[in-house]
């Protein structure tokens, strides 16, 4: 009994500390949900981007409704190269820190449940921000044309 | 210090149960995301929904880019009505369990990650399931002209 007796306290610290370790933040979380919306894709091979991205087609484009939709995943500090869209483009952001920039303005910040709205044939670059990971969706109507691609956007540009 | 030994197992117990309390699965979980991706928006009070209905209107619109973006949050049981869209419409499921029928169809059930691509001119309705509430980005092209609302979708229709 006595030896039981000496253990118990050790018993009950290891009973409480168990409680703990689970209930305690997670010193690493993860910089966007655990558990996103739309599942990555593919990553993207082409060179219209720059740094890891991955992009899920979710709607392609048909002649009875012309718009394409996809869920694009960013890396910290991957973006678009600059480019535009002949029928505009929307933007939602699902997840994490952006950054969003139309030629001649400043880059703005964009962040989960934001929406952009690009304009018709206007230059613009678009992608995570240089600390956290993006997650948006893609609007884009296929009516007028494909999207034009431009020069890749600069560290310069980027982290101005 | 007998006193304290017949104490010991209670303690235990205690302590080992209120771990348990903080990590056992919540009695009333949220039926959908804590930290939803778009605010919920403005109550539905039109009659072309039946049920608890909240919008929120991402995007109008507009002269050069036709499409309306909206996040609707449908409670348990809550619906829409039977109606069709001249330009077709994109649903993205962003959280819950929602139910999607076309006239002539089988109900189906769609998922949060899940997408539906209406076909033009076709009635169709959609919401959220009995049990779980349902959130939808929907993408609606006004180009051809607004929704056609029909008839209300009955119960047997919607149990069905």
């Amino acid at each position: 009994m006595r030896q039981f007796l000496k253990l118990l306290p050790m018993a009950l610290v290891i009973v409480a500390s168990a409680c703990e370790n689970r209930t305690q933040p997670d010193n690493n979380p993860p910089q966007t949900e655990k558990d996103p919306v739309f599942s990555k894709g593919e990553k993207v091979t082409n060179d219209n981007f720059i740094g890891n991205v991955w992009l899920n087609n979710l709607v392609q484009a048909d002649s009875s409704n012309q718009n394409a939709v996809g869920s694009v995943t960013f890396e910290p500090g991957a973006r678009t190269k600059w480019h535009s869209h002949p029928a505009g483009q929307i933007i939602l952001a699902l997840d994490g820190v952006g950054y969003y920039q139309e030629k001649g303005k400043e880059k703005v910040i964009i962040r989960k449940g934001e929406v952009v709205k690009c304009p018709l044939d206007v230059p613009h670059w678009h992608g995570a921000s240089a600390d956290t990971a993006f997650v948006q969706v893609a609007i884009t109507g296929r009516e007028k044309g494909e999207t034009v691609w431009l020069d890749a956007v600069t560290d310069e540009e980027y982290h101005k």
